[in-house]
């Protein structure tokens, strides 16, 4: 951001975006990283002063992945006293012109930052992460995060315990998993944000009495493996049992 | 909110606390009256620049009902573009110096707000609600709510639909009833929260069944009605389920 931009955007408040995607077996988040910092971060932005902030969530989401159409939610404000976005950018700031003694603009960039978490789950399949000339976009395993920058670590950490707390009324495996998934695959999504492994026999005991998949006529083979059967959310069911509360655990 | 206070508090942001209270029956929520304004409102309030927001509400919430240990959690940024503090005292505000005009500190509170929802659960009885010379508190029956200032009523809603939307995963009843209460007394509760009615037999099937509540050796009655036993919260087995969700519906 120059200082220039800076004049478009509501002072003090930013937004961040903890991006799920499901890809080889693990459960994974988008990060990105500008050419001028040496921290991974989330993708994340400001918002424009005519601007709604779930719609600035949205355009953020659409910059990185291409996807618009996309389960989206806040979940929580960071609002820190400490949580600045000077971890380690203020040297470059200032010599674009930012000054903490500045009344105006530049002040409240320089200042205490609030910034507004939401979580997206995408499909893995249909991301286009778009990296640009000084910005890289990744994919990490939650298992891989690296040290963050400012409070990245702690808002995806937030993410985690907040989606745990609601796991039974979100649409996970749903947004995660491409039409024809195992149940294997969806076991592993809720293992990681449960953080505890389930049997696998009761789980597909469970989830198949909720009659919320069904078995598809195809199969997934790995060479040399056994081949798994494909199953299939039924979506009307699913979206009923979302709004109501699903019972798997 | 005076022109020097303003300078102390972080711009373009304020919060507000749907408090729920039970009493006769009927869940309530605690709204206040400034003298000068003709709207009831939520109680509110800004964020010191050195304050967690978190800290902020709780000082809202100590400041109207004289508690500190209570159930308080942030629900959502409330980030419509329209949404200012402007609903009916602008000729106040610039009658006290407040400036559009003005780049400083004047400025943003005149201009676009967000503000960050908290919801509540309070044991009634226990609430010193304080009307003060410019200030009234009074508590209103969720189907008995005036049109509030600015969005006000949206964020009722929002509450009620968030907390809904996490029936089994937060301890409503444990927060709102006394230590001994009536069946009759929570079902009545989550019939509000869910908008519909429950089958009396059902729900005490139900909420017995989980082991959470047991029998007090006391009954409730009133003059001319038949006695109701009154029941208590097994403190620890219902931490543990708000913990791994609760499955009452």
């Amino acid at each position: 951001m120059t200082l220039a931009d800076a004049n478009d955007y509501c002072p003090g408040i930013s937004l961040d975006c903890v991006i799920f995607g499901f890809h080889e077996g693990r459960l994974k988040v988008l990060l990105n990283k500008f050419s001028r910092y040496t921290k991974w971060m989330l993708p994340g932005g400001f918002i424009y002063k005519d601007e709604h902030v779930d719609a600035a969530a949205t355009r953020t989401l659409v910059n990185r992945t291409g996807l618009s159409d996309v389960y989206l939610r806040q979940f929580y404000l960071f609002g820190d006293v400490n949580r600045t976005n000077m971890d380690e950018n203020e040297d470059m700031l200032i010599r674009q012109g930012f000054s903490k003694d500045d009344e105006g603009v530049s002040k409240w960039f320089l200042q205490r930052f609030f910034s507004i978490g939401y979580y997206a789950f995408v499909e893995y399949g249909k991301v286009e992460a778009h990296s640009a000339m000084d910005e890289e976009v990744a994919w990490f395993g939650l298992d891989h995060i690296p040290p963050l920058y400012t409070d990245h670590n702690h808002i995806i950490d937030k993410a985690i315990a907040t989606i745990r707390s609601q796991l039974n009324s979100i649409p996970i495996g749903y947004e995660l998993l491409p039409e024809k998934f195992t149940l294997t695959q969806l076991r592993i999504i809720y293992e990681t944000l449960l953080d505890t492994k389930l049997d696998r026999r009761n789980f597909q005991r469970k989830i198949l009495s909720t009659g919320l998949v069904y078995k598809s006529d195809e199969v997934y083979k790995k060479w040399g493996q056994k081949s798994s059967a494909l199953y299939s959310f039924d979506k009307d069911k699913y979206q009923d049992a979302i709004k109501n509360g699903i019972s798997i655990f």
